[in-house]
């Protein structure tokens, strides 16, 4: 753990899954800022950073609501004068309704874009100033990592909250990735196809209960780390990750 | 044109190129109602369809409002009385706004989820129950026709507002078509890649001004119309068009 | 059926379902050569739009060999005297090999390349010049159309044999529309998603049986038809097609 | 290095680049077995290896031959006898055609699925059972890596024999993964999107002379390690590489 880097890190859209690896992994090398709507969240994790010498910060947001974001980028800020940004995960996974289309309302419809297209434009303008700040000295090229799914390639039946918010990430990890990539951060967006292996989704029969059936969250936290730590001649823009066992 | 059919047709987002041009292919077989926020947008359409002995109807509608797509509906069940619907056009280009990212204000960016995604949403919720109340005795499979760009596929730099729109409206559009094409309604989506030959983009040298460089929107028409009339045995989710010189 | 236009067209890998449709669709236009290795394939075709008053020629022909595409060339030339080329449809299915990869020989894999890749080149290496040479007085652009299935864009379990060669397909029709499109002649590929409802299927359980959910061959020959009709600025480079009751 | 493991690994198509850096990489935790038609191509890395304490052969080999194939595998049995295989990697470009359609041979065209169609085929079959019959005891799931370009995505002009090539592999990767990966072997396949900085590319402009505007070999082959080291419940299939400043 190395809460004495002069850079800092931030992940959107902390739990018990993915968010908690990466957050775990990230704060090895950086300070970490955690956001989450709901405290309890992120809670546990800070404990758990800061008792094993690291250092975390947790920060109750809303990623959808500017001045929340606003709110929570002042405190960065404030907690973390001085250093400056290296790497800045959006792991927001928002409120997933899977309905058919017409029993949809709009605001059961508009969840999806709520969360990973106005949520992550909100993101997006609050990290890249920082982290094109950082591209002369950062130890890595500084990073924004986004956490796609099966539906950010697909639009299935029932989906259409889901899938219009994934998409609309992508098509917004793509734009950002051309124009900020030329000037040295690192715009990669993963799909994460596939049930990931955590409390809540314990009972979860995927793959047919297979050994290993669901994603591993330390995994996709390797993952984003070696997003992170690949030099500007190698970028990745997008890669796909599923267990071994699903069908694809 | 045929002002005497059961069946009517809608096109939203009528203006000077493809609304246009729709508007009167669909007017030969079927009545049609035009949708456009401004009247100036479809009033001499409406004349002209309704001089050449077909039957139009205009509403203003702001599709992105839940209240104004519900007051264009009830005017056109008033209107087409007895009438069924047996093909609905999503058109709807929206404000188009390229610039760099961290230029972009908050509404600025969601222009493009407002028209592509929100507004389709609430198009697709008003026009679907009656196109699956036609399935049984349509001329055709009761079809549910998109317009899409070239930022459907693509999100290019300094274009993360048309492109999250266009993304996340070919995500809801592809979901449609799990769902309603096996009831027997045809969601089809279309990639418009290039310049539209309309009289706004007279002065624009698309393709070096090669001739016929820019896409024919009674060209596009024909293809709705083709879309429209394939068989259920034969439905195509989706094709791209361009002018021959257009790069891609 | 027009024995007499001056323009003709050519369908590749006729038998009892998409070539057959696509070559009377054509035939009602253009005199038509039909290809196929076994003469019993075209045979009764030939017949059938001889009687009907349009004209057809069916020749004995090995795709995936030089000599046989040069020698059936020649013929047709010599048939089709001061005719000029309009529109040449590749439809060659190929053996189909479906299985394990290592059960795979050598030959079998090689299979899908054959057909699609090697017979596909020297079809076009055929057609080309002649199709270029139509374009300034073709009634349409002149076109090469090509069936493509779902194996073009999906590498699926057991499927490497024929993925391998409608990936192959498809890249060579991608780089040819990219090529030829601004020389005007359109090069449109089409994935043909389904069961093709042929006397040889007749049996096969496609979607459980629903009225429909076999692919009209029909249809098929209507799309091609609308794609060489497509004007020069409105080209379609690829289209999807399936029943509407097929999962996708 | 690590000459003593009791896993080894193999990498086809090595030269002064990619084929080199992945060697050297692997060669740190398992003997490596180099293959090229060329010896001039491997000799040099081979002594390297073996001078820094590694474990390293060559085998001259044609990949697109099968005795050539079958002959080299019988040296790697012998050579690394009571070993077994961790990782294998196809790197094979084959002779890059780029020329107008109508200009190229037959041979020409074929060259790109020889090498790449072909030429995996029959290096799949060699290395897919001992693979498999590593999975119980690899210290990573056994790997077989494949290096595909710009061209397994697209089609451009003039580049009909080398997109070829790279779409059958790319189908022939993804039919592969589907199904040994749940046998537990991990098939990815990584689009290099860009120019490779070796000594054969000092003088070429990538990116107008931008300082780190060529990939990284060194770079290609850390990723081809983290390929192999990701456990079985978070395989990439496929991820693409390219410089920031790479335009795409």
């Amino acid at each position: 753990m190395a809460a004495a880097s002069s850079f800092y890190s931030i992940v959107a859209g902390v739990g018990a899954g993915t968010g908690r690896s990466v957050a775990i992994k990230f704060a090895q090398t950086y300070p970490v800022a955690l956001l989450a709507r709901n405290p309890a969240n992120y809670e546990s994790i800070v404990k758990e950073i800061n008792a094993a010498g690291g250092k975390a910060i947790g920060i109750s947001t809303d990623v959808s609501s500017q001045s929340s974001v606003t709110n929570a980028f002042a405190e960065i800020q404030k907690e973390f004068k001085g250093k400056k940004l290296a790497a800045a995960v959006y792991n927001v996974g928002g409120k997933f309704v899977r309905k058919p289309f017409l029993e949809l309302s709009l605001e059961e419809y508009e969840a999806g874009y709520e969360a990973n297209g106005k949520g992550f434009f909100l993101f997006a303008q609050a990290t890249l100033p920082s982290l094109l700040s950082s591209v002369p000295d950062s130890p890595h090229p500084p990073s924004l990592i986004i956490t796609g799914a099966t539906a950010s390639l697909r639009g299935g039946s029932n989906m259409s909250s889901f899938a219009s918010g994934k998409f609309a990430l992508r098509a917004t990890g793509q734009s950002l990735a051309r124009e900020f990539g030329p000037q040295g951060v690192h715009v990669a967006h993963a799909i994460i196809d596939g049930v990931i292996d955590i409390p809540r989704t314990k009972g979860w029969n995927a793959n047919n209960g297979a050994p290993d059936g669901k994603i591993s969250a330390d995994a996709i936290a390797d993952s984003y780390w070696y997003l992170h730590t690949q030099p500007r001649s190698h970028f990745t823009q997008e890669l796909d990750v599923r267990p071994y066992v699903e069908k694809f």
